[in-house]
């Protein structure tokens, strides 16, 4: 429960209509009622405004709307997302550690911590204050966790793997797996040892299942910030930037340094050993395979400039008629090409 | 154990041979033996029957077959799946609350529950009658679980999710992870709270290391009898609709709505924000970046009607050859076009 | 750490320079310092051996290097990885059934095993000499596992599934789930049984999160020596041949046998039923959907010969101006058409 006025204050918005209005949950806006603050992020939503009967809405600047309470503000959804933390989430008292699970004697934990049963912490791992180990999280020796991360159930951290503060990991996560290195030794392979680690730096939030493997030898690396949605797979010695957001399913394959503020759309693909500049955004599915200059928008497979993609994509279902187009084509010129030498003989 | 008459009326079938006859167990067409059955689905391999040694076989309805002994029916593979059940598979006993398994003493637990050790159970939590959680599954608080739901060894269920009757989730499962929002603020991501949760509706079967991700607000669901197989991703706040196969490694990005009755084929991907009608098909990879009508058969990315996928896919491999012709044909056009140009100068 | 003498006699290689040299780390040419070895496997880096501050280097046989000390062998990659495992990696001590792992009293425990924290062992589990379960690997009731093989934290092995030798498994993968087989009975599916089980061969490794599903009836098959990444899908009845690669996030569906010794790059994708040939290369995000013969090197969806993949995609991007020209040439050939046509009658 939060005032209307309080809550203009928050997110640096100019209040419309009673600051003392009490506000005591977020909703969508076809769904928003008696106490609710619902927003309006995209203009072309106006229409629905008519209909709603949210208590207040969040508006951008400039939008002209008959509202009789909100705040106006120059990004909605970022003053939703922090009204929503503000009224939605409480972060849980510690509970110190919890029985049922297990803690090296040569742990070292901070202030506030709270490990959940099932929980195992290996020898010498250092947990910072505040830490949350969720049920049956698994931290091997020497891993070091910072100042009120929050590990999910079932997170896997494998040895000597380093995570920063205020970080957030997904339920089965695996951090610090083996990289994916053999040697070719006749017919068979021979396991390459993957010694590194992982360090994944402050603010950095990893999806459920998601898989960041260690270092062959060195550093795995994501950076400060960055958002990695489910099911992404990171490969050994890949260097993620800050702030880069990498969304579900996408692979980065072994050594290939990515910049900072990138996005790669789902499903999306690079290959190993390259150098991503930085504002690189890569459209769903998009294939890389070579280095990309910096502040570039590209889809497709190898991809290629957006714009162009879409018109590529669009003609690839034309494909079959072409080729008929073409061979037509070819007849055509073919008969052509006999008249005109049927007239020169003739015309000698 | 079961006699020949007892399945063949078990799947409402018509008898070949002697009613008394003992099958012990299911085995395919090559391997099947002694007290076995086996099926026939596709008249194409009609001819495997001379070398099969099996004690009974499962035949289509119109299929001419010298038969000792058997079943006709209009589903051969229904009636195997049928069959295979009553002889392969038997309901453990219930065990009860086991050693090493963490049971809030506030959770309800139905009749029959089986908690194997290492799974934790959070407050509030309800268990209906017949549930099983095997090793180390995860329930968060205000988790509920349906009548007879089996969730294998490493599931995670966060909290307030709900999770019908007849469920089967396969291990490692991820039910409820935040979903991926993240609003920018400046170079740096706030992230979105995801106070929503996910509704499992009754029959529904998840597969192994699949991601279901909570709702940012309001509620995630999948539809009854919905079937997802391993490494899916689905996205916060979609809706898959009944009866719904996803097959494995697809992506559902945010907001989607699937409709009945639909499949999906392998590594398919959908975009947000989209609505798929009833008793769309998929092809493997499609991917799908606008809405879709219902009763359609689609494959490629992105996608187009099935069959013209295929005329174009044959064509891709062609591409450099078409463009070294289309080539060709322009020089071609532009000697005849020289050609008449100069006879048309000389005639005059 | 070793005397550079005895690592070259490990690896068979000629020795440069002082046998008694110390070495006591392997580092990458650009990092390594005093006591450290590193590699060159590429010429092509020759020119960093400049600046190159190694106390030995491993080289191919048939380069000219000015090198004080090293070794010189055929393959330099296959030399590093012997001499990383021998300085960097040790088997941990045995430490036993530890407290807070629950083992059925009816599982057989070679001699050396070490069971961690949160594990569960299940009936007539067998587990060989010195077989390592990190914390909370559930292994279910009948469940095998060879001399030497180890397990890492979160891997969940379902019934009766059988692990052979000195086999690696990841973090949080999952063996033996069930098969995706359901069959249609009107609107709705029935469930089909998956009553066989996964066999691994041994000197397999398995990737964090990969999931292998049991057969329906028989067995899906893991060759020897074969190596599979993260997050990669292999359905049920698969046969994968020995020392075949899979890397991350590729999907093989249910009863494809996949040949000896093959490479399936990332996220590519392979259809049912199918048989792949031993030899057979699969570019990175492969789409296979018919049978292949053994060695060829294929790349694109569907799979055709690598280098024709490289041209066609290429070519993919200038389709809109492909498209463009032939509408052109149209134009161009109906004018030359008209223009004859015109002269005949005129002529005539």
């Amino acid at each position: 429960m939060a005032k209307l006025g309080a809550l203009a204050e928050l997110v640096g918005g100019e209040l419309i209509g009673d600051p003392a209005l009490e506000i005591k949950g977020v909703a969508p806006i076809d769904r928003a009622g008696d106490g609710e603050i619902t927003f309006l992020s995209n203009p072309k939503y106006l229409k629905k405004l008519g209909d709603c009967r949210a208590a207040a809405i969040i508006l951008p600047t400039g939008v002209e709307a008959p509202v009789a309470a909100g705040i106006v503000c120059r990004n909605p959804y970022l003053a939703f997302a922090k009204i929503l933390t503000l009224l939605a989430c409480r972060r849980p008292e510690a509970k110190g550690v919890m029985a049922g699970s297990y803690v090296s004697p040569s742990a070292t934990l901070g202030k506030g911590v709270t490990v959940h049963p099932g929980s195992v912490v290996g020898e010498n791992v250092i947990l910072g204050d505040g830490v949350i180990l969720h049920p049956n999280v698994v931290l091997y020796d020497g891993v070091v966790v910072g100042a009120d991360s929050l590990l999910h159930a079932g997170v896997v951290v494998r040895e000597n793997c380093r995570i920063g503060r205020n970080v957030i990991i997904q339920p089965s996560a695996v951090i610090g797996g083996d990289g994916f290195g053999f040697a070719p030794d006749g017919e068979a392979y021979y396991k390459i040892p993957q010694v590194g680690v992982v360090v994944i730096e402050d603010d950095v939030e990893i999806g459920a299942a998601a898989c960041i493997d260690r270092a062959t030898l060195g550093v795995t690396r994501i950076g400060k910030g960055a958002k990695i949605d489910n099911l992404v797979q990171i490969a050994h010695n890949v260097v993620i930037g800050e702030n880069t957001v990498i969304v579900s399913q996408v692979g980065i394959s072994g050594s290939t340094e990515v910049g900072r503020h990138c996005t790669f759309g789902g499903q999306a693909g690079v290959a190993g050993h390259l150098k991503i500049g930085d504002n690189v955004m890569i459209g769903a599915r998009g294939g890389v395979s070579g280095h990309l200059a910096p502040n570039q928008i590209l889809s497709g497979a190898p991809v290629m400039p957006h714009r162009q993609f879409l018109k590529a994509a669009m003609t690839f279902s034309k494909l079959p008629e072409m080729r008929k187009e073409l061979s037509q084509l070819q007849s055509r010129v073919q008969e052509l090409e006999q008249l005109l030498s049927a007239k020169e003989s003739t015309s000698q």
